[in-house]
Order: C-alpha cells, then sequence, then structure tokens
C-alpha cells in the first residue's frame, strides 16, 4: 500500500500587497484618529461607519484619481441560497474609498438623517491594484463631509476644521497651511479664452495644468502652446493654443497675491466677464469673510489658485492642506513635506442612486503621509517605549514577581513578568532588550532575605555601555537597591528621569 | 432611431447580513476599545494589525465555535497579472476571525517577535453565514493572546487583565466575574471514567456537558445515561454511560465549593489517580495562588468547574467573564446578563505552519455585548446629546454667527451653525431637535444692535412642554438673553447644569 502523502503546510505568508502593523504603528495611528475624531465632534459632525462590503451596483466607478493605473476593487459573487439550482447571487465587493458608501448611506437613510448631514468615516479601504514599493492594497482613509447644502459656510468650516485637526495632533502653526481654489473660477477662465464646454479642449487644458506642480510656469505655457521636451528628453506634444490664448490659465494660476484682495483682482480680470467666473470669486470670497471671522487668518488658510490638485473632480472650491517645514528627500535634498489632505465640493455623488442632485463638500486626510509627518516632527515614535520587566530568578516565587506587577500596574505603570524559560538569565535581559523596557526588577532570594529589590535603569545602561571611556557615566550608577515597599516609588523616579 | 434606454438607477442598500453604525454607536464602542487597548498596554500587550485579507491557505478552517451551521469565508480567486492566459492566481478570503491571522504573523515573523509574545488585536472580521435577526455578517472582535510559553502565569495574567478591563470600561467589581476551569480535568475524569481517548465516547460526553448550561446537573445526568424528553417533546437518546459511570462527570461539574480548597478537594475526588486530572487540578492551583498574589480574590476571579463553554476547543485552561447582574429579557423575565467574554488556553495553533508546537492562551471580549452591557448599565448612550446650535436669523451676516461658533469650539464645546436654508426659523429648530441639541443660539437684528444673543436652553424646553401643567416648570425660565460677550460663559453654565 502506498503512504498517504502529507499535505504540504501553509506558507504563514500575507497575500501579496498586503502588509501587517505592530505596536507603535497600530497604536499611534489610533492614537492619531481618536485626536482628529475628538475634533471632528466639536465641530457637530457624526461618526459613521458603513459596512467595508459593499454591492458592486452601490459602489460604482467613482474613483477620483484618475492616474491610477487599475482601478480594480476586490469583488465576488454572492452565493443565493434561496435557488437550489446553484444561481448566483449578486457581486459583492470591498469599498474602495469612504466617499462611494457615504452617498449609499445618505441615499438609504436620507429620511433619517438630519439636513445638512455631517459626517466623519475613519477605516480601511481596499483597492486590487498592482501594488508598488510603499503602496499597499489596503490603507486607512479619514474622511469628513457635510451632505445636503450648497452654503460656503460648509466650505470654511470644512478648512478650519482641517486647520484645528492639524495643529491637534501636533503640527504647530507655522508649519502648515490650508489652500483653497475654486473651480469655478477655472471655468471661467476657460469660458473668458473661448474654449467651448463638453470633451475636448477643456479637459485638454485641465490635464495640463494638473502639471503645474511638477513642471512650473514655463512647462505649463509651454504644454499649453507647442509642446516641449521632458527630463527624459521625448517631445510631448503641446494643446496646440497660441501663446495670447494660454495667458489668462497662466495669469489664473500665478494670480496669488501677497494681498488678498490683489489675489481677488487678479482673478477678476483672468475671467473677464464669465458669470460662472465671477460666482467663484464670489465664493472664494465668502469663504475669505468666514473665516477671517473665525479667526483664521492667512497663517493658516488662505485663497492660493496654484492650487491644482483635484480640479478636475471637484466642482466648486478645492482645499489642500500642504505642510511646509523641509525634510530630506531619499536623495538627500531638502524639500517641503507637502500635502497630506485634500478635499473640495462635489455634485451628483447621490444623484445617482436618487435622482436628485444633492450638493456635498467634504475633506480627505492621508493617514499615513500625516503620521509619517508626525514622526519627521519628532512628535510620534520616537524610541517606543516598552513595559517594566519584573524578572523571574526563582521560579517558585512567581506569585512574588506576580504581586510586583499588579503593584506596578496599579500606579499606572506599563508591567509584566517575564514569562519565558528564566533559567538562563542573560535570556531574561535580552528579551527585556527586545521589548525596549526602560527597567528590570530583580528579587533573588538574597534580596527576598533582605527585604529589598534591585532596580536596573535599561536606558542609562544603555547609554554607559555605548560611551563606556566617559567618566561621567560611569559615575552614575545604573542599578538601584531599594526595600521592597519602595519599589513602586523608585521605579516611577526612574520613569521620570528618563522622560518616558 | 430607438430611444437609447438608461441604466436602471442601482439600490442603495447594504448587501445582505451587513449594516450601517451612526454617532454613538460608533463613537460608543472606538471609546470602550480605547478603554480596553489603555489596559492591555499596561500589561505589556502590544497592538497587532493584520491585513483584513488573508490566502484561503493561511486562514485554513479553524472556527472554533462549531455550532454555526455554516463556516464559510467570504473568498475570491486573484487574478494571476504575469500570467497572459487569464490563469487565475490565489484564493484571498476575508478573516473569520482574530486568531487565524495571529497563528500566521506569528509563524511569519517569529525570529522578530519577541518570545513569549503578548499582542491585542481590534477589529471587524466576516463570516459568509446565513444572517438573523441581530447577526451580521461583519462584526468586531477584541483579542488578547500570549503566544509561546507554557506557564500559568500567562493565564492568570489574562485573568486579572480581564476583570482590570471589565472594571475600567465600567462594570463595577460585584457585577461580573471571571470563572476559570480546566480541560485537563475533565480529562482526567473521564479517564478515570475508563473511557479510551479518540473520536467516540469521550466527544459524546463532551458534547453532552456542553448543555449544561441550558439542561442543568438533572438534564445532563439523563443525557450522559437513557436520555430525556426535551422541552418540544422530542426524546434525545442518551450517551448510554451507567449511572455509576456518569456520577464522576456529574461530580465534576458541580465540584465548585463555596471554599476554594474545598472545591480542589471535590475535584481530586472526581480525578482519581490520573495523571493528567492531577495535572489540571495543580494548573488552577498555580493560577489561584498567582492570582491571589496580584489582590485577584473570588470576588472577582474564582475557580469554577461548572464552566463548560470552550471545553470542547481548548486545551488546558479555559476562562469565561460572566456579568451577573439582572436584567429583563425580551419577555419580561429576570435573568443574568450572562457572559461577555471566553477564553483559554490552545496548542497547535502555529503547528500547521511550523510543525513545531507553540503553546499560547488567550481571551476573546464580545464588543457588542459588552456595549450593550454598558447600556443596560447607564453607563453609556443615554441621551447622546448633538452640538450647540447657532441658528441663522440674517443670512447675510453668516460670518457673525461663524465668529461664534469658533468661540465655543476653541473652549471645548460642540457647537455648529445651521447650514440649512435658514428662511424658516421653526426648521432651524426642528434640525436642532434632530441633532439632539442641547442649546440653540440666537442672534436677530435687534439682539445685535443691542449686544446682545438668545440662549435657548432646549433640555429645559423640552421637559416644560412635556409637563406643560406643572407651575414649577412654567416658572423656570428656559430662555436667556445675555451680553454677546458672555456667550460662551452663559452656554457652559447652561450645558452643566444639564449635566451634558
Amino acid at each position: 500500500m502506498a503512504k498517504q502523502k502529507k499535505a504540504p503546510r501553509p506558507k504563514a505568508i500575507t497575500p501579496k500587497g498586503f502588509r501587517d502593523y505592530f505596536g507603535a504603528e497600530v497604536s499611534d495611528r489610533a492614537e492619531m484618529l481618536h485626536q482628529i475624531a475628538g475634533v471632528y465632534h466639536r465641530y457637530g459632525f457624526e461618526a459613521l461607519e458603513s459596512s467595508a462590503v459593499e454591492t458592486v451596483e452601490a459602489l460604482g466607478k467613482f474613483l477620483p484619481d484618475v492616474d491610477r493605473p487599475n482601478e480594480g476593487v476586490f469583488a465576488w459573487q454572492e452565493f443565493d441560497e434561496n435557488d437550489t439550482e446553484g444561481k448566483r447571487g449578486d457581486w459583492m465587493a470591498l469599498r474602495y474609498d469612504l466617499t462611494a458608501p457615504l452617498a449609499r448611506v445618505y441615499a438609504q437613510h436620507r429620511n433619517d438623517l438630519p439636513t445638512p448631514y455631517r459626517r466623519y468615516a475613519m477605516g480601511p479601504v481596499w483597492r486590487n491594484e498592482k501594488p508598488g514599493p510603499g503602496r499597499y492594497r489596503q490603507f486607512y482613509q479619514c474622511d469628513a463631509d457635510t451632505v445636503g447644502t450648497a452654503s460656503m459656510a460648509a466650505d470654511a468650516e470644512i478648512c478650519a476644521m482641517l486647520s484645528d485637526t492639524l495643529e491637534t495632533v501636533g503640527i504647530p502653526r507655522g508649519d502648515y497651511l490650508v489652500r483653497v481654489n475654486n473651480r469655478k473660477v477655472l471655468n471661467g477662465v476657460l469660458e473668458a479664452m473661448g474654449l467651448p464646454e463638453g470633451e475636448g479642449a477643456r479637459d485638454n487644458v485641465l490635464r495640463t495644468i494638473d502639471k503645474f506642480d511638477k513642471v512650473g510656469e514655463a512647462g505649463v505655457r509651454a504644454l499649453l502652446t507647442k509642446g516641449r521636451l521632458d527630463a527624459s528628453g521625448a517631445y510631448i506634444d503641446g494643446v496646440g493654443l497660441s501663446e495670447d490664448q494660454a495667458e489668462p490659465v497662466l495669469a489664473f494660476l500665478t494670480s496669488k497675491a501677497d494681498d488678498v484682495s490683489k489675489t481677488f483682482e487678479n482673478l477678476r480680470g483672468a475671467v473677464g466677464a464669465s458669470a460662472i467666473g465671477g460666482e467663484g470669486i464670489a465664493e472664494l470670497e465668502q469663504i475669505g469673510e468666514l473665516l477671517a471671522a473665525g479667526g483664521y487668518g492667512a497663517d493658516r488658510i488662505e485663497i492660493d489658485p496654484s492650487v491644482v490638485r483635484g480640479l478636475g473632480y471637484y466642482t466648486g472650491p478645492v482645499f489642500e492642506a500642504e505642510l511646509t517645514f523641509e525634510i530630506f528627500d531619499e536623495k538627500g535634498r531638502k524639500r517641503q513635506f507637502g500635502s497630506v489632505s485634500g478635499g473640495g465640493r462635489y455634485d451628483d455623488l447621490v444623484k445617482r442612486f436618487t435622482g436628485q442632485a444633492v450638493p456635498a463638500t467634504g475633506v480627505s486626510i492621508g493617514v499615513d503621509r500625516l503620521l509619517a509627518a508626525l514622526r519627521e516632527k519628532g512628535r510620534m515614535g520616537g524610541r517606543a517605549t516598552g513595559p517594566v520587566v519584573v524578572t523571574v530568578m526563582d521560579r517558585d516565587r512567581m506569585a512574588d514577581y506576580q504581586a510586583m506587577v499588579a503593584e506596578l500596574r496599579n500606579a499606572g505603570i506599563r508591567a509584566e513578568v517575564y514569562l519565558g524559560n528564566p533559567k538562563n538569565f542573560g535570556n531574561q535581559l535580552k528579551y527585556a532588550d527586545k521589548r525596549n523596557s526602560p527597567i528590570a526588577v530583580i528579587e533573588g532570594g538574597d534580596e527576598k532575605e533582605q527585604g529589598i529589590v534591585q532596580i536596573k535603569d535599561l536606558i542609562l545602561g544603555a547609554k554607559i555601555a555605548e560611551s563606556a571611556t566617559l567618566e561621567e557615566w560611569k559615575e552614575r550608577p545604573s542599578q538601584f537597591e531599594v526595600p521592597r515597599g519602595d519599589l513602586v516609588a523608585k521605579v516611577r523616579e526612574i520613569l521620570d528621569g528618563q522622560g518616558v
């Protein structure tokens, strides 16, 4: 008889494009989202957690970011239990953002929800895309939207909230700027240029403007007219406008002046007699006034027509939060940290369900980028501190050690007893090191008899080991012998000294 | 030419078995998980967030709860991009619990993780099951596990942590009990009875014991022997043991005495000379000692062999947290709230990946049940309080109203300006009502001129409206006229008076 072949062991790996998050990666993010939720709540926004799974029908195809090569979702076909002939049911999919589910929720529950409906949502979204370095198929989004009002007060409020949020999580004033633009002003410019609506010329101009951040004023001028050589030496065709025709677009993009009233004057010049352009400028003026009334000056939020991100997607005001402090990129060059959040006003999101257009405006925070920024600023995730480790010198006295950690925890101190094999004491200290423990507590038989414990300052110990030649360090004790009754107080004292 | 038919509008519904969570449902849960994470962190546990998507291969089929009719997962086949001939790739699935991913993560990262590895995880899981009333296909789990140690100190620590957790989220001591049993003791009983290992007799006894909570001592006795009539009148066959044979099982289940040393004496009687049984009792004794050393007495954690939940799944200690206060069930009968958490020691979870058995112990909190319990205790989700609503009396003075909400928010008060159509003032008050607003602020042209604002106490107003005949209420003003400069102070005073 042939031997039965054993099934091979399963591979312990995440699916391609997915990853796990450990320790401070998880708790730092949770803490940041907790702080953001606090600000949103203070602004009257209500939490919403929609299901991660939607019908493909409800989800639709509304990925705003058209640059992505593959706008796929993770989808599967439901098995229909009522049909015994093996008929399959609806297609379901994981949500790819938090906006499409908001549209579904608002359409479904609009009679029960207040109007306007202010809601925030935080959670993972999934994209069935080719993964790349730093690009995962599951990531967090954090959105706030106001549905059901065309009032510019809703847009102004979201800008103010974004400013408050950044300061609350730890980006100081002066290190960020919320910049506001308006798609209607651009439409006015295109109208003033005599470019017809619909597919074609306007879209070409929009696509070109989108490169403003990358290629700058001269680049956009070339691309709007005859074209240009790109960095690789390839020739990029131009849109074919004359220099004169291109001028209003460039005037729009560069209209920002030191004085906001001068900015508006420039914009009025760029849109000429266009009604939609005038409307856009009036909207920006309203937002400016409302923000000024709330005490939000140009040091926090400014009107800036050079904001191009999202102009192709949004229908009215567009906002972006940029972090203005400098970091070194992977090539060692200094550059601004850049955008961590964007948003704007959009229409027709709910219309596909109900037939009625519902005005809405909202903002999305790039959770991972903001976390990275906070790490850059040293506001988060320096040396993540592990627990105080109570070592086990005598396996039979586990109860004594358990009593110690209970005392420490009751005093609010993070602490654990070593639970591995206690035979080799060196392993216990290696474990404490792997855990980033600030302190190890030791109580052998002798100490027990004398009613004392040894407390080892591991952070100081590491410093001494690093700079063993420095007399200054050598003379500082990193291990203390204290009466058992003083355990908690001494640990607290050392932790305070470590600034933990 | 035929008219082009428009595609029908998509239905705005969640897929069957899924639901949305609104407002306090979301924020109460987030707050509770935040508190729980705090306790776990203090105990030295590290956060882990694994991906929601796993390969079906890694996930395996390890649903612990064998009573579920359909242990399905939501799965789909990956498209293999490297194969242009339409070949499909791996099967992927949404995780159905947090334990299977822990096994995969530990196997994958074991060289980088500390040993033992204490981790907690919180998040949604998905089950492709027939939905029912109150039973959804996406729900939250909240787990803590210690992987890589056989020490009973790990089990004791988890029981202590569970006790601390319940008190931290708002279940007072005396309203809960963590009960501990041990599968090995039961194995000892079965061994003492002479029941052979492997499929068959022992499994039948285990399945019968599982009904102890439902049918009680007499019911289990009948089911172990000749069988019994169930409530519907159907005859349920018995396991076929003699009365004498059934006795040790019943002695085990009812061995709990007022004095824990008496409980242990009873258990020793039930297991007789069985080595495994003796081991189980020694483990329980160790857990008891360690907990006593940490100050956890029988008012919080007790050894109780009548805990049967999980005995079939776990391999050593088994724990369960029960809420002991009484509630009224849907039929108006008083009953104990019951279990909100369970766990125990399990082996071989990692073995399917690595071939090596790794001991582990852990606990899972029923997030939704614990939230329901907190609501029962009035610790959460009474009248969820909405924001202060600043009404709009004059559309052109939106900036004034914006300044008011900014002042209120800067003072930490939840506030919003009315953003709907302000024409009908009644609609603004209806909106405030829908938002559960505690206060409405009113500043019309006259007030503006006089430098005052009207502040309406909506909660008091509602009380007056409810009991309009009571002179007491009538005489109390529910609307106040205060100088504009006193807005924040007066709102704060009213909120404090409302106990908000």
